[in-house]
């Protein structure tokens, strides 16, 4: 049987890499978060060429992670604003987050993840039916209903999906 | 002042974003969670040309997101398997699921999270102090202790902090 490629479009995994486009385009995205909404901001902020950064907005704008909304009529002047679709990379980012500062003493951190008053947050991913956290040994990866006959092998004869009833049972 | 450039290693999201590499190493390390181990295995699920796949392997070995190790002696071969640190990666390979799942309809996924028995999964970030799911109204990005002067005031100044106690209050 021809493998699948995880690179396919049928992967959501492989797709949100697709449509986010590269890393960089995620900070774009935590500037967006972080409320700065002008090409000249962005380009103050990350410091990349007005050609590269006019590539990735015009991407993030057709991939429905930035909406380009004009704010000023003459000269006609534009701002880019997160989306719903923007707004649900926060877990993307968070999880970045973690995994960065998990590496890096806590006085030695240079950015932090509070609430609104400043309080430090610990970011918990869980089973929202559960309350269980998610971890390696409780989560897979599985074919669903519309996997192709390649891909559900791919998932299906996964060495750890294989051992999952006895080596982690 | 001189501004921060957000792609500096100070932000712990830059880091991470460099330390995986490219989203493709991600990919990589999916095909890692669901057990394969070969170069041949990645190379075959992954359609990735022989000198990328060793370059891709050596920069997350050398990141700590996996490790190399001999299974036979004569000849020597190698596997790679996830190091704790790659186990960490969970919430970030959950979070793109996730966030590519919601732009399909439920009976047009191709793959599914799910637990040992087959259920899915609906992962949800919460606070681990207060258990308030996390949103982009109650959740930022802030100057932690080793901020340097130029990246205080970036998050600082950042739009959204600004008009944190009114607009949002």
């Amino acid at each position: 049987m021809k493998r699948v490629n995880v690179g396919d479009s049928e992967c959501p995994i492989s797709q949100s890499v697709e449509r986010v486009g590269d890393w960089w385009s995620l900070l774009l995205v935590l500037d967006a978060f972080l409320g700065f909404t002008r090409f000249e901001q962005f380009q103050e902020n990350l410091r990349i060429s007005p050609g590269i950064l006019t590539r990735r907005l015009k991407t993030l704008v057709k991939d429905g992670v930035l909406e380009r909304r004009k704010y000023n009529a003459r000269p006609p002047r534009y701002e880019y604003l997160l989306t719903a679709s923007g707004h649900e990379l926060l877990p993307l980012l968070v999880a970045l987050y973690t995994w960065g500062s998990a590496r890096t003493a806590p006085d030695a951190r240079s950015m932090l993840l509070t609430d609104r008053g400043g309080r430090a947050i610990r970011p918990l991913l869980i089973d929202a039916d559960t309350g269980q956290p998610l971890t390696p040994a409780n989560t897979f990866f599985t074919a669903g209903p519309a996997a192709s006959p390649p891909f559900r092998d791919y998932l299906d004869h996964a060495p750890r999906f294989l051992r999952r009833p006895h080596a982690e049972g």
